[in-house]
């Protein structure tokens, strides 16, 4: 009798599916971000002890467990994209707390902040390049790096603050998604420019770049008092909270499809849930996550950061001109156009929008790729991005209490009857 | 007058830190976890919707979107980490609904059926092996292989079915943590009697994996009543959670250093935690992250199932009967073991030992690696793991409705005075 196994051919039985990858492997991955988490943790810890703001300490631990400091950890794959979908749900999050009543109520001052914020940097961009002699499309892409507002940051600050309800909020807030939407239609039209084709894969763009902003705030403003059960009519929805996680990562993924930064979908998905009555059961059920893969996004941007390059005075320098032109621009968008919410909260509005965080990467990322950035000035740019993304939030521990003090919180609760 | 930028060192400029991973590929794979997610739970709905455990579902909807059907994802680094992560969870949720005195109370019949339970299919495999003419260092990994239980599949199920306060879901557990200990103790015996070495290092192994057990669960012990702020002195920490998913982590790493499972050092945290008085609040925070990420758990294992391979009718046959003899072996285990229970409890605690999951898969690749398994029967045995997990909820399902009429809940409510 021919024994079972040995009538097995071996080259068939090859195709028999590989088990995952190695579980050593996986283990490291594991430990890497234990360290991570651990390093984010432990920074938020000592300097919201020394009374500093919890986020920076999240970048500094991700800077001291990362490649450029004690080296125990390099961010790979994993790590992020869980800083990239920590920071999907963080704006999520954000956005879960606003009513488009009242972003619509502060739609003039965030658009003209937000064009400001667009146009100052560029100008101050363009001009920092011509003096160090580059070529008119380089100069573009510098000011374009510099234009770019990133919100993660500023959003985490506003909510430890506990300030996200306040008017200079948000205009921040619609500034900065207005201002996503142009710096991306800017990015376009200078690619398109650089690589000699400004036709319709632009325009393009730029049709479903404000297209899928508008349609989903109109989407949002429909979606008042839609039922719980929209959500849990799965049976595999005990809960609102896996139907409306796929619903945030989908429009998340649209939004980075079309072009946009994915958060701005994100952002969007929040919009829209904010309206229902899901509401107030998802705003329970999205803190842990957030808690949990959120540091993840400052942990891995404090790794990147390397400052051993400060050293270079040259390039630190050019580094922190750069920087300082990026904040000054987007402060002076913010006090014209903030002017009528006060001074302190028109200062709040244009501190908030300077950190450039990882859309200034990308952007200078795109013009390495495409030539227009010279290794020399990408270096600079990129120490000028990460430098506005570290100040902002010191800044906004100083001014957001004054601004607090100067506004009232945008809905007032009613004062209960025969009370005070 | 020099500008700026030109005097700029390229070289020098080089060390700045480059940018993270093109978000081009971050965003690929933020995709493919999108569609692993909506496969698992468009899986489970459909399966439920037919009256089958939505786990199997889960496993379908991987399977299907997987790499040996439409081709749309083939999960990588960060799938299978998150799949780690979020049978590290399941198992830490499961141990926080258990107390310690529940699992003592079973403690005789949990070590019959986990002693039993390694005995009983090692005998078997070794028998089949030796039949097929493969010496005996091989025919003692098949055994091995079929010896090891996953719980991640029963826990799943029996949390599923309401059913984690009865009798024989304590009994389930505790035997598979004690059968955990007993084939990491055999795998490293038998490891080391390949390579000829069985000294000091097999001794550490034993040594540490029984220490570990034995220390959590006395630290569990005396963790009764310990209060929240044991969780909540940091700062950061405005609840529990990220204290306690540090403390989950750090165990579950420590766990598979020793060479144990890392859900082992999961269950041990949740058991620690389950005694302290931020059991509850955890037990809800714990939630929302279950629902996120332990999907992925299923759905990479089930992308992982290569159905074509069965068309070989030898593999086919093979793997059916490694898989009837992994099955058959568990469930006179469990009936010899647990027969005080009821006889469809006893049968629950044999079919809820039957899963080999990923335990099973790291064993054939360790015997793989050692030279100690033939390509065939590599493909054989991981064929036969994969069934027996994937068989397991569809009889889990049969067995445990029978088995949970006959007995009650281990924790009993008190009648309420006045009560009926």
């Amino acid at each position: 009798m021919t024994p079972l196994l040995l009538a097995l051919d071996p080259a068939r039985a090859l195709t028999v599916s590989p088990p995952a990858a190695g579980s050593a492997e996986t283990l490291d991955v594991i430990v890497g971000l234990f360290v991570l988490l651990l390093g984010a943790k432990v920074g938020e810890e000592i300097f919201r002890r020394l009374g500093q703001p919890g986020v920076i300490g999240e970048l500094a631990g991700g800077f001291v467990v990362g490649p450029y400091a004690l080296g125990l950890v390099a961010p790979g794959e994993t790590a992020t994209v869980l800083a990239e979908i920590g920071v999907v749900i963080l704006l999520f999050a954000v956005a879960l707390e606003i009513k488009t009543d009242q972003l619509l109520q502060v739609g003039r001052p965030a658009l003209v902040t937000a064009v400001l914020g667009v146009v100052f940097p560029i100008a101050a961009g363009v001009a920092f390049a011509m003096v160090a002699g580059q070529p008119p499309s380089t100069a573009a892409f510098v000011g374009l790096a510099l234009a770019a507002t990133s919100i993660g940051i500023t959003s985490r600050v506003l909510t430890d603050l506990g300030v996200l309800d306040r008017r200079f909020s948000r205009i921040i807030i619609g500034a900065a998604v207005i201002d996503d939407v142009l710096a991306l239609i800017l990015i376009g039209i200078v690619s398109g420019a650089a690589e000699g084709d400004l036709g319709l894969a632009t325009l393009g763009l730029v049709v479903g770049a404000i297209g899928f902003v508008v349609l989903g705030f109109a989407v949002a403003r429909r979606a008042r008092g839609v039922r719980r059960e929209v959500f849990t009519w799965p049976l595999f929805a005990d809960t609102p909270i896996v139907p409306v996680f796929l619903v945030m990562l989908a429009l998340a993924i649209l939004a980075a499809l079309i072009g946009l930064a994915a958060i701005i979908g994100a952002f969007v998905a929040g919009l829209i849930v904010a309206e229902t009555e899901a509401q107030d059961e998802i705003e329970h059920e999205i803190r842990p996550l957030a808690a949990v893969i959120t540091p993840f996004f400052f942990a891995v941007t404090g790794a990147q950061l390397d400052l051993a390059a400060l050293a270079d005075p040259w390039l630190a320098l050019s580094a922190v001109v750069l920087a300082a032109l990026g904040i000054a621009t987007k402060v002076v968008a913010g006090l014209i156009g903030a002017r009528g919410a006060g001074r302190w909260s028109a200062l709040a509005v244009g501190v908030g929008m300077a950190p450039r965080g990882e859309v200034g990467i990308v952007v200078v990322t795109l013009g390495l790729g495409l030539g227009l950035l010279t290794t020399d000035l990408f270096s600079a740019v990129l120490m000028a991005v990460v430098l506005t993304t570290v100040a902002a939030p010191l800044m906004l521990n100083l001014v957001i209490p004054r601004a607090a003090a100067e506004t009232e919180a945008v809905a007032v609760p009613l004062p209960e009857p025969g009370s005070g």
